[in-house]
């Protein structure tokens, strides 16, 4: 049985660390990300696990089944510690909270298990302050890109420096595991979107999650001064990254599940009275079927807009990451899980990206649980109820007790 | 007579004061804008002027006629020495210093005059900091909105913050001075537009200034994740925006002397993977003929195109200044200087606001003249050459000359 008042008690222990009190500051490769670690490590060394961090800074935590004679291939269960800035107590943290959860109420009921279980913490799985998005999982799989222990946040420290601070090495390549080492993982997080919240229900299983395409945009025009330059005389970066605005919009909106965002602008050189140069935004595009044919009509719309307009764009692609299916047998233990906690659990597709994504295109059986949020993610106002979170930690337990037996 | 080498030396000296080399910044009351106030005040004190920094940081430098009998008012001749970020070395520049230059020149040539000449280095005329356009001449004419001093740049530094920093008390309303102080005002600055170059023409003389109407805009959407957020659940303030920087670019280009610009924006958060929730930009409208009606359906469409998209919008209006016609006698001065130094100088409407505008509006004679640019202006690319440089301020000179008699 889940035990509530050690939940919600962790919820709030959890939520200080980087807390503000309305908002959570707790950035990949921080020291309150490893404060959270610290805190969580101590609760599982408590009840018994080999607790380790390993070079990309994930927090690992093996409890072995009491019988020796168990196989040794573990299940793993978790999610991530990090957080954007200024966002919540939930996105991550709800996912390595009920994994604690879960495995420490089989620990109570002393359930006959076979398999040793893990918790994992993954580190830095947003990317706020490297731009390197489930960064401790790709490093787990052994999927990071070459020199990406290089890459420096916005005061100029490194990836290596960071993981130094931490007293790691350096070179996060080091945490690759291979994935025949695990029979599968499940992971818990609050859903990223309203439709839970809508249809009024407290879990959902995800069937797969979108791929993803980031790429920053470069719109060349030309500088003019905005009195003097008469209107058929300008090459207006802004104008043509407008249009273009539209276009991404356009184009996500005629496809059945697709989005598109361009959620970042600047232009140069930005003053009321100088027609724009220069303009650079951010472009992030997601579908779960088609991201290739989704790119090439958005590019495409890139091209036609500048063209006719007189003006250059280039494209540095930052990110492309195929949609994922999840387990088919795994999404049915997640389901008959919740079932039995009394939800009738709907698949659904994720629209954001997930540490899972890493360990199913690794070829690991893995399984996601979404926890209703009714406040989106990403912002202080997301929010879980501890009713719900009680409800997600005792189907995963389930789930688990199910896998491993 | 012109001293060319010494224009052309000081054109230099005063261009590496916030230049890189290739561009100019030199924003209004900065402390690179007090050092080449420190410069002009310094070579105009040599020559025996009475220098003064008045409230408003407007640099003022008076000389008296020899002759003890002559009239005490003054005729004013000035520009201003602040840059946009990123601009080049002529736009105001060249006007401080040919006035300088056509005052020596006068000095040297110990022309009887009967009337005192000030020259004036207006502060902070692009407004490219604080959003306050024509800011030292506006105050100086007593036409400064209320609370206007209380206006932040983005760091939060206030303008009154930006005055006490160099040593004045923070209240830009006292620089006024009285209309009646002043017999005539003469400007002289690079033309902003292709005009003279096409005509192969070193001068114009300035009959009107467009009128021009300067807004911040703050559309507010909803922040919402990226990924998680259907299309058509979301509120996106960026793709309101880019429908309005359309309409923009649209409404001017329907009318035959207008313009319209968004050469500023910014997002929040402003971040890739989120649905922008606030975009902030500016708005530059410009005409000769029609301001409020050109301001009446630009605002029009940001009603209809918010709307339509379930966002609300506010508009900050900055600046609304009426189209300004320059004084007729002194156009006909200006005219007949420029003949006489070998230029049939054609009259032209100027599409940039200029501080000639505030003394023209409080019914001070006025007038302006305008030199080739090869280069446009507000980029390191404006360019006038020595040779034209020195044919107008041969031509204020002469100008002057008859004005002060």
């Amino acid at each position: 049985m889940i035990d509530r008042a050690r939940l919600e008690r962790r919820m709030g222990e959890l939520a200080r660390i980087g807390g503000t009190g309305t908002s959570v500051t707790r950035l990949g490769l921080s020291s309150e990300e490893q404060r959270a670690r610290d805190l969580v490590g101590g609760w599982l060394a408590a009840r018994g696990a080999r607790v380790h961090r390993d070079p990309a800074a994930n927090l690992w935590a093996r409890f072995e089944p009491p019988g020796a004679g168990g196989q040794s291939l573990p299940i793993v269960v978790g999610s991530h510690l990090d957080s954007v800035p200024e966002g919540g107590r939930f996105d991550g943290a709800l996912g390595v909270l009920c994994a604690v959860e879960a495995v420490e109420s089989l620990l109570d009921a002393k359930s006959e298990l076979r398999r040793p279980i893990e918790v994992v913490a993954w580190a830095d799985e947003e990317g706020a302050r490297f731009g390197v998005g489930l960064f401790g999982s790709t490093a787990a799989f052994g999927r990071l890109a070459a020199n990406v222990a290089e890459r420096h946040d916005r005061a100029g420290t490194s990836i290596a420096d960071a993981l130094r601070a931490l007293g790691e090495h350096g070179d996060p390549a080091l945490a690759r595991r291979g994935p025949k080492e695990f029979v599968a993982y499940c992971e818990l997080h609050i859903e990223q979107g309203p439709r839970l919240d809508q249809a009024g229900l407290a879990l959902g299983v995800v069937d797969a999650i979108v791929g993803i395409y980031h790429a920053r945009v470069t719109v060349r025009g030309r500088a003019d001064h905005a009195g003097a330059t008469v209107m058929t005389a300008r090459a207006d970066a802004l104008a043509a990254a407008a249009e273009i605005v539209l276009e991404v919009e356009r184009i996500a909106r005629s496809r059945a599940d697709a989005v598109g965002t361009v959620g970042e602008i600047a232009v140069r050189p930005g003053a009321k009275n100088v027609v724009p140069g220069e303009c650079v935004f951010s472009l992030d595009l997601r579908t779960a079927h088609g991201l290739d044919s989704l790119v090439h009509d958005t590019l495409a719309a890139v091209e036609r807009v500048t063209h006719a307009r007189g003006v250059s764009a280039s494209i540095d692609e930052l990110a492309r990451v195929s949609a994922t299916t999840l387990d088919e047998r795994i999404r049915g233990v997640l389901k008959r899980a919740a079932k039995s906690v009394g939800v009738d659990a709907p698949e659904l597709t994720s629209g954001a990206g997930h540490d899972a994504q890493n360990p199913a295109l690794a070829g690991v059986p893995t399984g996601m649980l979404f926890v209703r949020s009714t406040g989106g993610s990403h912002t202080p106002r997301e929010f879980a109820s501890i009713d719900d979170a009680a409800v997600g930690a005792e189907a995963l337990a389930i789930a688990l007790r199910e896998l491993a037996s």
